[in-house]
């Protein structure tokens, strides 16, 4: 299972995913889900997938070694926007599932989805969502996160907490907590997560950490949250005496 | 959208069905989703339904108009175990669902699950899934609590501190908060909410209560847990400095 979390900040871009892929069931393997087109002093490009990992990879894989090449279709270091960029990467995906799908289906759900965010120099950082149909929906101030994967888990913190005035460390917190919540309900989801700061006009993506399971600040988050929250269930009141049994 | 909780204690059970439906674009109807059968001296069974109204009322309706009959196929009133009760009501969800699907189908999805839960004498308490397929599961101390319809919201806070030892108090809080959780993230679920506390061995279904939007507990108890999760969330520990830009 995958959790790919796109947060929209006023101030940049909160992206966080999980890397394990489960292909069979004895094996368990870690893969990059967090992908970065290549460097480029204009632009910062982000693709987050789930889904079908073969065709993932086909569509990251096959965006990454058409950039630089003037191939307009498929060459995203080109494009004027990252609305273009969104509509590139589902226009792969559909070229992609329109030659696989009837191979895969027998074995499997053949279908991907993607987070797709960055910056393009004169444009603010953007985020989408590109469905598996290939078409897309963008974050904004009033939706400022998108999840694809397994989503319901992590959600209730962010609805709960996540504005988009916050600062990195407020939303790189909320971002862990989600993945927690999803952890600790689905045990296919789990660290190394690829955790990715972006600052809106840096055009770098130098704050790509890897937190692992025995990283030092997700263990005192996780436990700092699991012992708050019981001391806090505890304070809240007991339902009224004529309610028990 | 429907959701619907079971918790199995050591002292009874818990419990809570949301009462929305969903059946048109504009209309958003109150149902009994919480079904008790008749009363009887040796026995108390809940329903809790989730999926097509159409098909778990049919379920649901005609085994309380079986009760007592001395029909032995679908009579729940002579029933020696709750593991019999969840089989009969698992044989007539198929045969709702053989009868009617084909009619259904092209309007919409006519598959229904419930928690079938309850206590009959001679046995502890016991909780049963019945599955849109007719077969079922049944909770343990290992997992003591089991959800139908928009489940996933409102699992972590169960995962995390829900424990079978627990007192109805502190239980019927948490499912509280997994109401709440689940509200929040969908719209669609929301209260009133039927809750029912069954001590073992009591036979008694008089500590079922409806938690309206504007009860006082339900208010108080959501306001403290949201103040409470926006000051631990603010008392964790920031990331590290290296990793914000």
């Amino acid at each position: 299972m995958t959790y790919c979390l796109g947060i929209l900040l006023a101030r940049g871009l909160v992206l966080a995913s999980d890397s394990r892929t489960n292909a069979g069931i004895d094996q368990i393997a870690r893969v990059i889900k967090l992908n970065l087109m290549p460097p480029a002093a204009d632009r910062v490009i982000a693709i987050q997938s789930a889904g079908n990992l073969g065709t993932t990879q086909a569509v990251v894989t096959s965006l990454k070694e058409a950039f630089g090449s003037g191939d307009k279709a498929n060459d995203v270091s080109t494009a004027r926007t990252m609305f273009e960029v969104a509509g590139i990467v589902g226009a792969r995906l559909r070229e992609i599932t329109a030659r696989d799908a009837k191979f895969v289906e027998q074995y499997g759900d053949p279908s991907g989805s993607f987070l797709v965010s960055g910056q393009i120099a004169g444009e603010p950082a953007r985020l989408f969502q590109i469905y598996s149909a290939g078409n897309f929906v963008e974050a904004s101030a009033r939706s400022p996160f998108l999840q694809i994967g397994e989503t319901k888990y992590g959600k209730p913190i962010l609805d709960r907490r996540l504005t988009p005035d916050m600062g990195f460390d407020e939303a790189a917190k909320l971002a862990l907590l989600s993945f927690d919540a999803t952890a600790r309900s689905n045990l296919s989801v789990g660290p190394p997560i690829d955790l990715l700061l972006y600052r809106t006009d840096s055009f770098s993506t130098e704050h790509l950490v890897t937190v692992e399971e025995d990283d030092a600040y997700w263990e005192a988050l996780r436990q700092g949250y699991s012992e708050g929250l019981a001391a806090l269930v505890a304070s809240l009141p007991s339902p009224p005496v004529t309610w028990l049994p």
